[in-house]
């Protein structure tokens, strides 16, 4: 019998007895089906599943190469990240992750809770699919997790234990390329444009100076702004939804950077999510509550953030009269800076969103794009007007107006 | 014989056949004095010399106590940090740092260059002593170390390897109390205050709610910008001269933290010369020796800075046309608000200068002071006006004279 006291890659056969040896979660006599559901790059999952009783479970594994080829070594070090990364957030927002039944770092697996019966946000939405609870449970989570990892509550010699826990480098680089050089550059010349917007890009964003130079700015402090722990890749396919669920997953990009970086990736990723509805003609009564979502994603992300802080705040400076909101609104203008880069770079750089990528009609995905970019340069060019979700959803339908569709 | 293969206190008879052991400095059959010339708290550090030839070298053991108790403990993580910083910095800024021979990470030891023949700066400055090369092999040093260990030169992966070597809790948690709390506020009621001019510092530096919340805003960016591996501790008393020769020493206190650190408390400690030297009637060619020395400070930073920024620049996004002036401009607001955070907290905090504590005359004690605290308020609440030496130069002399004197 296989021992797993040294790593290789599980097939899923090999996964049911790694389960039944490694984890109480099933009666050892239960018979357990086990299929390889990834479809990322570099990690394998897997779902173990008793038919009997429909309970059921999640293993990912991370491969030390990729899947595509062995020539591409990789570090596991993402696994191990994702793992103590999920039961962080797990104690500092219950419920809202999945729950993490074993960490292996032998193995480099990582054992969790299911969520099959969940959808990826990113489909739901497109689909124009409504969830009433989004925005509380977002901000919730974002608050949570990083007021409650700063040096305002922690002790800062445990804060710097975590930063130290959760350097980055492999995965920080991704997006030091991919979010903050290539879509003002193309210096990789790897970037996929819309070829009917190639043209309107290239003048735009690969020709505007000014917008360089701030996305330079903005890259600094990305590297050295240790500020919280944050997801660092909170998009919309990094989020698991039911009517009544809430589940941020896949926080393998976790490190301490800008606390904006999250919250600007939530309202960029709405943004695409309304871009699209607005183009294609989606329902009114979605396109309201998209809306909405957007407004409260910043609303009560603030105003849970002023409470917390209240709450919880430990760090004796930062006890001054007026600090809290001094320092929110550093927050919100990181967050409409970055919700200008996430913007910017899933349209002029490399990975794209299928929100926009599958739209059928070519005019109209040339509209959202635009729209999208041209909101995009805003919140990048003024980022320290914003301070309510008002202002930053204005921006959009104002691009959206000038780029008259309706 | 002993081994030294287990971690125990030397005393000075135990020192000798420890260098010998470990080091090929002297030869083997040479005849050896030692003894321990600390004066610290934290560090037993012994000077071993050949009386015949007059070869010599430093051992410096960190304890795992302080010396005034054993109830204290102690990380000896601060000895490992010296010396591997001490070898960067050696290779950065070449003659700029004690030679080290040997780093030993079970006795905790550091095996390094006798600088016996230099003079401490503070020492020095306080007798009124001129060192022409000063400032020339500050700002060398600076620069090297601070530029060529940020993002905008070397690779970020490597960098961030750095970060999480140099994370430093215990000595940062003394930065971030003894500098950016307790002068401010007074909470743990250890400051030491020169008693006549108590009423005027809890009036003007207590009292005033501003500079108070910058203290707090500088504070978050002291523990979060991690731009360049600082020294941390860069005042006189951590420089070795003698008229041709500059040695900075001790970085126990270096982690990745903002370049300005270093710079401000370099402008701030040519400040507390001076302050001395003009209320005590030092001489003029002193005086202007040290004037020009600190606008060189600032002036020769920002030429090098720029300089070696084109020499060596290679991250992609800095090399946008004026990035190198934006970012020196952001570098040298964090020198202005650090030269205040320096200027204050040695008067108005727990740890004091000689340069102020031995002025023998109570009033001119009073007025160096306030000439000092009256500068500090300046470069904390307006610290992005300063963009030249003269301007720092002006802040102080200006403040002189409104405390007038002459």
């Amino acid at each position: 019998m296989t021992d797993f006291n040294t790593y290789f890659l599980m097939n899923a056969d090999e996964v049911i007895p790694y389960v039944k040896a490694k984890t109480d979660f099933f009666d050892n006599d239960t018979e357990l089906s086990c299929a390889e559901i990834g479809d990322g790059n570099l990690n394998y999952v897997f779902l173990v599943r008793d038919e009997q009783t429909g309970k059921s479970l999640i293993v990912k594994q991370a491969g030390d190469t990729a899947r595509i080829s062995d020539e591409f070594k990789l570090s596991t070090n993402r696994i191990r990240i994702e793992s103590n990364v999920l039961k962080l957030e797990g104690e500092l927002a219950p419920g809202l992750v999945p729950e993490v039944y074993l960490y292996d770092d032998v193995m480099n697996c990582c054992v969790m809770e299911d969520l099959s019966d969940h959808t990826i946000l990113r489909t739901a939405l497109n689909e124009g699919k409504i969830f009433p609870k989004l925005a509380d449970d977002l901000t919730t989570f974002m608050v949570n997790t990083l007021l409650l990892t700063s040096d305002v509550v922690i002790e800062h010699k445990a804060k710097k234990a975590l930063v130290q826990d959760y350097i980055n480098p492999e995965l920080c680089e991704i997006s030091e390329d991919l979010v903050y050089s290539e879509p003002f550059t193309d210096h990789n010349k790897r970037n996929d444009l819309f070829p009917a917007n190639r043209e309107w890009i290239e003048e735009n964003i690969y020709g505007d100076d000014k917008l360089r130079f701030e996305a330079a700015k903005l890259k600094f402090a990305f590297m050295t702004n240790a500020q919280a722990l944050v997801h660092g890749d909170l998009h919309s396919g990094s989020v698991f939804v039911k009517e009544d669920s809430t589940k941020v997953i896949d926080p393998e990009f976790a490190f301490y950077g800008p606390m904006g970086y999250d919250v600007g990736n939530v309202i960029a990723n709405l943004m695409f999510a309304w871009s699209r509805a607005y183009v294609t003609g989606g329902e009114e009564k979605y396109i309201a509550w998209l809306e909405n979502t957007i407004r409260d994603s910043v609303d009560l992300f603030s105003k849970k953030f002023l409470a917390s802080w209240k709450e919880n705040v430990t760090e004796i400076m930062a006890k001054e009269q007026g600090f809290d909101r001094w320092y929110l609104d550093t927050v919100l203008q990181d967050t409409a800076a970055v919700t200008g880069m996430e913007l910017t770079r899933r349209i002029a750089g490399l990975a794209k969103v299928k929100d926009l990528t599958t739209i059928a009609d070519q005019d109209q995905r040339v509209t959202a794009e635009r729209i999208c970019l041209t909101a995009a340069k805003q919140f990048i060019l003024d980022s320290s007007a914003f301070k309510t979700g008002q202002q930053f959803l204005n921006v959009l339908k104002d691009s959206a107006s000038s780029h008259n569709m309706r």
